[in-house]
């Protein structure tokens, strides 16, 4: 149990540290183009998720996010003592991870994030963040588990782009960021729905993936 | 049945949220440097691409395109009835798609798009595009079937900048991105000779592939 | 025998296509920023390569380089008159392949490559680049042969910007890039000198290979 | 030993031709855009690590880096002898390979570097890149060997963006940079303390793995 605990308090320190270390070399270097600093960054982000999950996925499962292990509550396989003890520690994690980014870059280590992020369509686009991120893993997880980290590394690459929040996805991740006022953070005051609308996307992926991967499979074509 | 139109229609929808999302996203952030905007939708449209087919596949053969459905109709490996109902699902699916995407980036949910892509050149880059994608899912299934995702993705990841038109390559895909006035959209007027050189495309690669890769290998040099 | 020589001729057309395509296309939108084209120019190669290798590798080997031919033909892996054979389809794939990207971008067919690269720098540059691809694909064959198609893909992805010649490295590829006057194109004038050194560097991989890759094996750790 | 000496130098003297002449090709092509160069620097670089571990693990191990030696050596996986000339070919296949690039370049080959890399948040970022590169390597061989590549690749290609440094982590590269006055050189004044913190990283990383990783594991959820 130390143990499982220890890999998700380390993998989801360094999922923030990749997150917003990455952001703001990202910003500092992309003289002005946003796009090249949000390519980095998920790229980055993308990186570290492969590495983590691979590293420390056959110890703890590699949740690093409150709202996969919601899910695996929601489907019974994990208990719910751990899954609040996984809880805490990855939101300590993460914002560990924010310090220690802040802290390589020089910038004062506490801060509160600024950036505004909220909306009704930045809501939109976190509850089918999040629900996609939960329903990949699940599928993955049903056909080809060898494949996880891969699926959710580029799940996340391609989500920085195609929602408009930039898929946060991740309760730990959204509070630490609060923690931030750089190229990732967020101001703390839109935490809570984003959080929410998480926790919504992760319990229908639930249900939409009982339904989908459940049952045995009869392939039409092998593969494809 | 339905858990396999379920799958199409989910599949090709996610595709469309990738194109279109990752397009608004890259366009509004890359300062005017459109080869940054198309890298990212690139490698977007790519990291879906490979989840997708990785996670549905199993399920429905992951087609997510009418044309590759086509193709497995010529190959007598989905019957009639089914590949209909995998056309307009996908068909259907590609719309929301559309839609969503527009959704979470707070642009009106019904456009047309005004892009004008026609000429014969991106006629024959539309077929050149569909050829290649099916053929080297045709050689991939033969030959190396656990790499299908990842040979699909890379294909279009690549073909974005090796055919003029983008690389379309997919009826249900160019009808969805009609709908859209956006990085990715397209003049509804140029969408059905797009679909008849994609239709075309798929043929010509059925009947290479089937000299290509119907007989057993005997190879030259192990794995290359 | 005439399944190898499709196998080759497609595999090299594929390839320039790949090249010559997505360079014209990434000059064309990258804003005069060379570097943003040529990391896209790397990008499509590198998905091409990968996708060409795993699909046509178990039919002809994939070789579509004569420099790889010709490795294999020191190791008496394939016979002189296929070898003889081989190269010819891999040039006329080439060019043929060049042919095609200027249709599908509404260019002349018919050109003549003006970039000077030449000078005992760039030799060099080809003549490790060469070297290198040579090696890394007789290692991967001893080490890991089901990954050769991504040693192939990554290697040249990284030797476009690694080598101050962006990694021509073969001989059918210089060829047909020397009938294109656009961003992967060359002056005529100087393709002789890039095959030579692009025959040295195979030459002298195969020398080092036969050294390092030909006994078995006692690692130190394994896998690193 | 002759053959694992001569893998550790070509790997290594590969990964500085990869890491400078990169660096000086996309610093050249950027057109000032530095985010740019570095993610050209970054991929690039993340290349040839997948491509050399792949080619020459089976060989050597592939460290190509004296603080994974030592890694290795207080583990005693290797014994103090050759974990010493390991090092000694390192740094000399580190320098051959800088004085390589420069050569491919058309730069004087004799150079010393004068970036300016110190201060205490820099020397936090080594101290981190290391520890992060020698945890993930130790976790890789334990959970899943076959991985390790593409493990250290990534996690590289990551670090350069989300540690203040880019992430040298090794001193057989840093050592092999100040003797390079481009993109990737660094003043040779702040080598010394720059391997301090990644011996200390490595260190640290090898206590951390032991807790971490000697057990044998009873996972929370397959593959995740």
């Amino acid at each position: 149990m130390t143990r499982k605990l220890a890999a998700e308090f380390i993998g989801t320190a360094f999922l923030l540290v990749g997150v917003v270390g990455s952001g703001i070399m990202a910003l500092d270097l992309a003289a002005g183009n946003t796009g090249v600093a949000l390519l980095a960054n998920a790229i980055a982000t993308g990186c570290v998720l492969y590495v983590g999950i691979t590293v420390l996925g056959p110890i703890s499962g590699a949740h690093f996010n409150p709202a996969v292990t919601l899910a695996f509550l929601l489907r019974r396989e994990i208990v719910s003592v751990e899954a609040f003890a996984f809880i805490v520690v990855q939101v300590a994690g993460g914002v560990i991870g924010v310090w220690l980014a802040h802290c390589m870059f020089d910038l004062p280590i506490l801060q509160t994030g600024t950036t505004a992020r909220t909306g009704i369509n930045l809501w939109v686009a976190e509850t089918v963040a999040a629900f996609g991120l939960v329903f990949v893993i699940l599928g993955g997880l049903r056909h080809r588990p060898e494949a996880v980290p891969t699926i959710v590394a580029l799940y996340i690459t391609g989500a920085y782009w195609f929602t408009a929040s930039t898929s946060f996805a991740n309760p730990a991740v959204t509070i630490a960021r609060g923690l931030s006022d750089t190229f990732a953070g967020i101001d703390p005051e839109h935490v809570p729905v984003f959080i929410i609308c998480q926790l919504v996307g992760a319990i229908l992926a639930v249900a939409l993936g009982r339904a989908m991967f459940q049952q045995p499979v009869t392939a039409n074509e092998p593969g494809r």
